[in-house]
């Protein structure tokens, strides 16, 4: 079994780069491969662009969703949606033939101050229906509080929450191996 | 008073920026400015980038929406939601100082071969809430069934629609006003 | 196999009835059971009422719910959401204990003058988030122009929808299959 | 100036009906009249019974409504969306001749033990657009942790959440006041 993971945030410290290294951390123990998938070299969406041919960092980093079993999309809110960083990640996701989400299992995951990004994710699983991939309900994985629970360089420091985030995954690997029956 | 403008797609001979231009067109007839905001150099939203200072792209672009007094966002929809171009832009407006949205009136304009961007315009309302910005209900601009009503070059040519976004201007100007007083 | 069917429409000849009827005759061909679940005679929802117990009708449309191992809730829009007689059942509903909805394959079915009820579709799957129910994205059953796919007495007579709508009965039993692996 | 309220919960010690005393009381201090509009005697929303007039006690309620200049409506959050009788109570309002949320300004306020009905008041202003309502953006009242701040008879208790509600007030007299200009 094979699950990447993207961050809707570019910066270095970034607390959901920190959710993707707890989760790296958990499905190695579990002997599971993970993979974070690199967004940051994307140009912006544009369809003469696009016309021209899949750019390359587009093309790699789909490949790696596309050889993956499971997904986990781990974003900021801004602006009461996901970031502008993965919707135009998904712009370009979209575009690529043999669609990498198609028919796949995913674990949405998000960290703020304030609400966990609970606003954002129902943007998020709107998005995901018409990519027909198929979004974890139980738990839904809102980080409230955030700044309590990581520490400067991103890390995620609070046990607590890494064990939520490991029954989180539990749930993702679940409903992943139901999808492929 | 003055209107702004902004294509959530990049490309030469898109849809919405044959739209901004017809809004061009009516405002001009009017003796009402429009300026159409480009978006298209903003770098990828990053917090460490964000750090060092507004990028003069975005900054430019940030003045042009504040001295306006009314905005208008006119953006496909992607993967049922708004382009992540536009939610890009977005994202960088809201770390600039002096909210350029605050307040003011917005009218959303879309166009797709299917239901108008419907699904979309629901996000970039609930993202207008965090701008507290105040969208304009009636008429809410879906152009459904688009190819028949825009030229290869995404100029708007079907009189019935072109008729129909000069109601919608009235609209915000109206709701501009009001709020302004 | 069973399944079972809820109308957001009390009306008599309701096209989400209709649905419903076709949906009965297609699964008879199949051999698999359809119960049309009542919700007319539910109470408004009130905490004080449910302190009390579960009102008689409750009970026995969530029993037939709860025996179902895939369900289809074929609601009007109304202004722009689902029906208040649908979610009135539902808030009844996630008051009873073994929840009904919970980890079962969900087929969302409209119709509508205009849109097909898009708009109303995506409330109810944030909804079906919270009952843990997983609801098919390919593909999205929102019959648009209604009128003239429906008679008067809300029969579905449209062959090309009917088809259709036996396509979105193959992906429920598909997906409900999988679920329950 | 004369602001209506809405309780979407029923139950005799609902804190939804508490902030509705806590606004009146604070309404009274601004000499502005405060009315209720009781919705539990509303019949299940139904075609065939609308076809035969509006029953009395949705006319009673709309004219309350009508006559008001800003409309306040507080709603708990079930299963992620407004209440079912406040989504009926609107569905019968919708049919109601001379629409009474019509141009208005409208406040939203939840209060509930987690995020304070965030989930739910995207779909109540989706709900208004088609309403053509005006929804007050800043400040969003959702009072979490309630539980701490209502006492058993549903009582707002907490100062700080009713000097919140004294300045959500403001801003939705001001807007009211705006859009009557």
């Amino acid at each position: 079994m094979k699950i990447a993971g993207i961050s809707g945030s570019l910066r270095a410290h970034s607390m959901h780069r920190g959710i993707l290294r707890t989760v790296a951390g958990h499905l190695t123990k579990l002997d599971i491969e993970f993979v974070e998938v690199d967004i940051s070299e994307f140009p912006l969406y544009d369809q003469d662009l696009n016309a021209k041919g899949i750019p390359r960092a587009v093309q790699k980093a789909h490949d790696q969703l596309q050889s993956a079993d499971a997904i986990v999309l781990a974003s900021p809110e801004y602006n009461y949606s996901i970031s502008g960083v993965l919707k135009n990640a998904i712009d370009w996701f979209s575009r690529v033939e043999d669609q990498a989400f198609n028919g796949k299992a995913v674990s949405i995951m998000g960290a703020s101050p304030g609400m966990g990004t609970a606003r954002s994710q129902y943007h998020l699983r709107q998005i995901l229906v018409f990519m027909n991939a198929f979004v974890v309900n139980k738990p839904e994985v809102m980080i409230a509080q955030a700044a309590d629970k990581f520490d400067k360089e991103g890390n995620l420091t609070d046990q607590r929450t890494i064990d939520f985030l490991e029954r989180a995954l539990s749930s993702l690997i679940s409903l992943s191996k139901q999808l492929k029956s």
